[in-house]
Parts: C-alpha cells; structure tokens; sequence
C-alpha cells in the first residue's frame, strides 16, 4: 500500500499533484453475510487500485472477524421485504428459514463467482487493509481479544476519526 | 449539472476558489421503503443546489431502480421496534402486516407532500443525477439489465470508488 | 467548539496549515439502541478531540432525540442472526422478546461503563454538538417540534449537506 498516486490538478480542485494514496475508511456494523460483503468488496476494489484502506468493526460487525463466526453469517428472511424470494413473515419466523435463506445467498454468490468472507479477509490482510476491531463494543457485545482472527487490531473510536480525518472517502455500512 | 459553485476560501480551507462543482456520492442498499427515501430525498435536495449526484444502487438497494419493485417497495413492521405505530412482534408476523405497515407509511408520505418512489427517480433523471447500478451484485440478487429502468448505467466497485474520491459527501446507505 | 486544530502540512495533502477545526458529519437514520450508539459514540469521541459535530436526525433517528422515546430505545432479537445471543426467530416473535433482549444489551452496556443515550445527549450538547431533526421527515413520522428535546434544531436536508459539504468525515448511519 506505497502506491503513490498522482491525479490530475483537477482532480483535488488545488491545483497540486497529490502527495499520498486515495483513501477509504469503513465502518463496518453489521454482522450478515449480507452485511459484510459490501465493505469487503469495496475494501478489495479499492486496493487493487492502489488506494490505502481501513475498516473499524464495530458492534455486529465484530462477527466478520471473529476466528468462528466470521464463516458461518447468516441471512435473515424474516422482515427484510426486499428479501430476493420473498418469504411470508409466519413462515420466516419458523426454524429453518435463516438457514435456507443463507444457503440460498451463498449459492448465488457462487454462481457470481464472488469469494467467500473468509477469502475476502485474506485478501484483505495481503494488500495492507488496516482491520481494527472496536475496543469500545468488544465489551459490549463479549468479544475477546483471543476471538479476534490474526491481523486485527484492537482501537478505539479515536483511531478511526484519525484515519478517516483524511480519508477521501468514508463509509458507514 | 454544470453550474459551478464559487465557495468562500475559509469553507474549504485553502484559500482557493472551488473550480467544480459540490458532489454527493451514495450507495443505495436498501430495498425497502423507507431505505429507498433517504438517497432520494438526499439527490434531489443536492440537485436543487447545483450539486452533482450518483448513487450507486447495490444488493437489495437494485429492487429501487427495478422496473417492477420500484413501485412496490415495503416497509417491514417486524424486527423494527422504532416503528412508529409498535406492533407486537408475533402479531407483526402475520402475513398482512408489512402490506398494513406499507400503507401506513405511504399515507403519512403523501400527508408529508412527499413525491413517490418513481417521481422521484424521474426528478433525479431530469438533473442529471447519474444513476448506476451495482454489476457485481446484480448477479447476486438475479437482476438483468432487462429489469432496469432506463436511464440506469451499469458499473462496478470501481466506478463508485471513481466517482467518491472527489466527492464532497459520501454515504452509504 | 472553537479549538483550532493545525494539522501537519502532509495530513492535509496541500502543504497548508488547516485553518478550522476537523469536522463530523452524521445522519442518524435508526431507532434502535443498538442504532443510537454509534452516532452518539462517535459524537462524543470527536468533540473530545475538538472536531466540530453535528448529527441530523431523520425518519426512525427522530425517536433518539424524543422527548418520551429516546429513555426507551429497544433492541430487536428478531430477524438479527448477529444477535450475541442467537434467539431462534419463531422465539423471538413472541412478545417479550425484544424487552429481553434490550434488558440484555442494557446490561452489558453498563458493564462496558458505556453512558446512557440521555447522558450522551447530554455531553454532546454540553460539548456544542449541534443536533438537527429532518423536517421533512417529522411530518411522515408524525413527530411534533414539542416532542422534541431542548437544545435540538429543526432543519431541512440542505441544511444538512451545508454542513456535510465542509466536513472531514460525512457517515450516514
């Protein structure tokens, strides 16, 4: 992550060449699979273009990197109307159903030939992406320090205002 | 789209007049009612202002640019505690529901004065907003480009990144 | 809120010393205590580093700076299969549900020393926080400027992208 990029003077609006790597700064909150694929995209496109990243984990969202839950997020059917087949109330509130929910995302996810989170996670630890994991919520929601995959850091709130402070693009997701 | 707003030198800290114009960038996830209100709301008051817009429709957040589920976005009454009028979890459960909560809320929209889903996407089309949507998950959730309303581009990751970078606000929502 | 942060030249990219405070920008869009916390977190932490802050409040957030609701902001167990402790949904339906677990999450906030929501109100509007209500989103929810907290601000979107358009961080949360 030492790629330097020089846009054009238009670009920034100042008129000088840029001095440091874009920059994108995520919050991630949300422990579904289909709450951690879109940090995880967009911390993967952003390094292959050579930008600096960084994702803060915090709450839920604990779960993307935590050593046993980060491969097994689930899928809620239930209240989510927009759910792609849609799935009466009643019966996603049966047993069973966040399950078929989750296997069913998962299968399409295969089919769109997009990694796993577990794969994204790696991906993401091999290009520089900073993983912070949320000091203040880790109490909170009972994670450990030992719960944490490799690779992830332990900050607080102020390490991600620092981060994002000169980020160019900040994402809460 | 092309107006090109002249700010103070002390708004943007270094002493030099803006040469482009403001930029709000957003992701649109949601596909529910009430998550497709806020991108919509937000690019039509930034285009009032001269701003440029994009949002970047993703995940569920597709069915908002979807000929078909466009007109027929839902507000879940389940799972949502800070919904205005409470529902009883179990009774929220009952098929019904989301269509009652659904009509609830479109009443108090028109109330509100507020246009619909589809009148606003128009407003957003006659500005110039650019409207894109996610080519990565629309494998995902099984949307063709047959199923996009006109005036949709499709693009990836990248293209929001592209777009972002030199955003004055980016929101993921 | 006066301080004046000089950030080293390379921080900010252009070789000039910063001539106002860092500044946050949040749109707080939920209703849910575990919705609450980031912004008010986030809030908190920024102004002790003396950013300037500002939260609007919109559609569901409304309920945070309530006069009666934001004492009673809920978790909801159902349709989260992120929840610390799973709740099998047909389980979480049943009423008392959601009461148990925000009494749950209640608890462990006090045990992670976290303030409550009023006492973060509370120093946000003691640190010059500067909270805003969406009008246009009182009107749907059917929120009374008398059912707001003192010290909060009614304002529209522009408002809000006025404030956003000159921030170092911008989160829709």
């Amino acid at each position: 992550m030492t790629t330097t990029i020089a846009a054009p003077a238009d670009a920034t609006g100042h008129g000088q060449a840029r001095r440091r790597p874009r920059r994108l700064a995520m919050v991630a909150s949300k422990g579904t699979l289909d709450g951690a694929y879109p940090p995880l995209i967009l911390a993967a496109t952003a390094a292959s273009l050579g930008w600096e990243v960084g994702i803060f984990f915090t709450f839920y969202g604990l779960d993307i990197i935590h050593r046993k839950k980060h491969r097994k997020l689930k899928v809620a059917p239930l209240a989510n109307p927009a759910m792609p087949v849609p799935v009466p109330n009643l019966l996603g509130a049966l047993p069973g159903m966040t399950a078929a929910a989750t296997a069913m995302m998962k299968g399409w996810m295969k089919d769109a030939k997009l990694p796993e989170v577990a794969q994204f996670l790696d991906m993401a630890r091999e290009s520089g992406t900073k993983l912070f994991a949320c000091s203040t919520t880790m109490g909170v929601m009972g994670v450990k320090a030992s719960d944490l995959l490799p690779g992830v850091d332990i900050a607080g709130a102020t390490a991600f205002l620092d981060f994002a402070a000169d980020a160019d693009v900040s994402l809460f997701i």
